[in-house]
């Protein structure tokens, strides 16, 4: 959408709003429809060409005014993240639709759909050991309880262990930054040797430092054979599963128990929107559920869901609760965001918006590599770009203070191995080749000043 | 603000955001100002009076934009949460402005608040007891640990204790539904003698269920006493404590080390935002704190602090990095909500707004009170009556059935020990008491409906 559109469509919501706050004493204060009412309403997947700004304000007082907030937020939200999960061909055994044990939701950030994913291995895992050893408290088998992520994983998933107080232990990765059966393998045996219990794995698509992939195909078959939940994360590489040509850097995720990433990172939703789905949604809710008089409503346990009283606390088709699916008990409407970006653009849109910017950090590798004074530091596969001068890392840090002083364009750096890298990353909506162009020349010109004054 | 200028200011902040985008190329990536640069520029508490619309429109391009995302939305966030703090008369080691150990920050949702603060609490009381005996284990004294609240506490406080992993117990409340010393001495003592260790207390003021207050001025010193982190849960209440009369609600908050009440629930504050205060920050660092590389900045070592580098990783001045405060790493620019809010209603806006609502509550209260075939079952103190039929819960029940079926208005029910209580609460920015009369019309009529049908 132009700045002028969204001049126009701006002000038609304003006046939207105001409309509504006009008229709410005619309206009814809890919605007439039955629960599952939403999905039948609107198609089963995300459109592939962009639809109309108009036909999504007119679904709006069609479908979602008449459901409220409540159960209309938690409804689209599952048919949301069905479209989602099928614009990534998600295995089906992750889609609510099917009327089957998965699901998915939306969490706030990724650290937290690591810390929810790692809580609900914590209670299947103290769930299984006392089934088989009653005598067990909570507290000896926390003792022992293991968690792994490769050396390149985000420090949210060292945080979650923490929080869960749980040990987490780094896999060392290998030559492509990428977590390997050999190194998990070894860590486990030597664990499990010293009496530990591994009980969570967490693989990372596209890790934060350099966009590196662990292996999926070669971690997943080992959690899944040794009793280990597996939670994939690709908070900002999962938007590019999308594309079929990026589809395969997705393989293997039929391994495992939750997958998690960021639309609000890649696919044009605002922040925050983190899409979450589980195998088995009992999982989840096994770990949080608790249910007080006040959060109870008329026919919870009678198989057939009413609309929640509460319009935070939403419920859906399927029995789902959300509040028993994260850490907080609000939420908010965050699916409508997806609603509008998915239908604005389309598939297409979408696919073409991720392809755009994979060609552009292609075009700044290669402008990298006509230049025998840098170094590309690791494989360029989406939108990162990992540079440096060849030479010291006091070199590299100084051309990075530079850059940065400059305030013309913005990097953060990495440690990979030993190594201080340059990241330069295309993130913004509006980014054109004219734009990596400038930048290279900018960074070239300040690379020139700092090897003057090394020489000097 | 009504709805004729909503329509115009809500025009004027679209255009305010299309002339952005227009002119984003023409704009600095990286801001120019040092931490610390915000606090000179905005007075250090609200207003009292209402500031004009332009006024605050004026002040986002002077004050917010040149700040960009970092560092102004972490230094907003610690001046509004002054702001706030003053507003309440809380005591002055709360505060950040006074660059004591304290301070505020935004939660998404009092739930994570309570977790925030056992998390902090649990990480304190383990290495306060390692310090002691060094050959303990974690995993030995997070068995040990146990949490206490009111049995009227709220379900995300046994929630917290699930997911930290500790004991929780309730105590019970006395006639009034409140937690006492007298509980609270006896479970702790038995609790001990098991060879439990007390660490975390959570007084609820305001419960969900009744609105009633726990005696923070008998339980405060004991867990001072007893080293017990104590978190004070003000959820709905909180909002009442900006007006005088309502302050002494809060009195005993001084021997809290945590403090949180969700300005989204009673302070027109749009969902969510939800205030949290400790005495000492450390606390809260030192159990989430970690420093990848890609999240370290230029100053951070050297006691100067630099704007972060990344938009969502802000930090302000007194080395507040609030990624270290919180579950999630990303956050939102939520103190913007608070700003507007505070300056275009004014305290005495406020003020006002709050005590309309109670005076609406105590007009409920006494039609029911005048109708000899109804009894209210809890002391009404702010804007919340719970009331029932003088008789079975069974006909309570099908009383709530036949309100909640008509669709005019909707109410919560709870149940107070063994009685099934239906709960009045007003809520609405628009209530007026036209809307209080009408509901009780409307619940008598309905009322007279079920003991007919009873009789027969």
């Amino acid at each position: 959408m132009n700045t002028s559109e969204f001049r126009r469509r701006g002000k038609e919501m304003v006046d939207y709003v105001a409309n509504y706050m006009e008229g709410i004493e005619g309206r009814q204060v809890y919605p007439d429809v039955e629960p599952g009412y939403l999905r039948p309403l609107i198609p089963d997947s995300a459109p592939q060409e962009p639809d109309t700004f108009e036909d999504i304000i007119n679904d709006i007082e069609k479908i979602i005014m008449p459901g409220a907030a409540s159960p209309a937020c938690t409804e689209l939200e599952t048919v949301m993240m069905d479209w989602l999960g099928k614009m990534l061909e998600l295995p089906e055994a992750f889609l609510t639709e099917k009327a089957g044990e998965g699901g998915g939701v939306i969490q706030g950030s990724a650290s937290e759909a690591t810390l929810v994913a790692l809580l609900a291995a914590r209670t299947k895992a103290i769930h299984r050991l006392q089934a088989a050893s009653p005598e067990l408290t909570q507290a000896a088998i926390m003792e022992k309880l293991v968690a792994y992520s490769s050396d390149q994983a985000h420090s949210s998933v060292e945080r979650a262990g923490l929080i869960g107080g749980v040990k987490l232990k780094a896999i060392p990765s290998d030559g492509n930054f990428a977590m390997r059966a050999s190194a998990l393998r070894e860590a486990l045996e030597s664990d499990r040797a010293a009496g530990l219990i591994p009980f969570f794995v967490v693989a990372t698509l596209g890790t934060t430092t350099c966009c590196s992939f662990d292996n999926l195909l070669e971690v997943g078959p080992i959690c899944n054979k040794e009793d280990m939940w597996l939670h994939v994360d690709a908070a900002y590489a999962g938007s590019a599963f999308i594309c079929p040509e990026f589809r395969h850097l997705l393989n293997g995720v039929e391994f495992a128990d939750s997958f998690n990433f960021n639309p609000h990172k890649w696919l044009l939703v605002n922040f925050d929107c983190s899409a979450m789905w589980v195998k088995k949604r009992s999982d989840l809710t096994g770990a949080f559920r608790l249910d007080p008089t006040y959060l109870k409503h008329s026919h919870q346990d009678s198989g057939k869901l009413k609309p929640a009283f509460n319009i935070f606390l939403t419920d859906g088709p399927f029995h789902v609760l959300f509040q028993h699916w994260q850490i907080p008990l609000g939420r908010r409407f965050r699916s409508l965001k997806m609603w509008f970006v998915f239908r604005m653009y389309g598939v297409k849109g979408l696919q073409a918006y991720i392809r755009k910017h994979v060609q552009l950090s292609h075009e700044f590798e290669s402008l990298v590599l006509q230049d025998p004074r840098f170094e590309i530091c690791a494989e360029v596969t989406l939108g990162l770009v990992c540079f440096r001068l060849k030479g010291s890392n006091k070199v590299n840090e100084a051309l990075l203070q530079r850059i940065n002083s400059a305030k013309k364009i913005h990097l953060v750096p990495c440690h990979l191995r030993d190594k201080f890298v340059l990241r330069f990353a295309i993130c913004s909506r509006t980014v054109e080749s004219a734009h990596v162009q400038r930048a290279w020349e900018h960074i070239k010109e300040l690379a020139a000043d700092v090897l003057r004054a090394e020489k000097e």
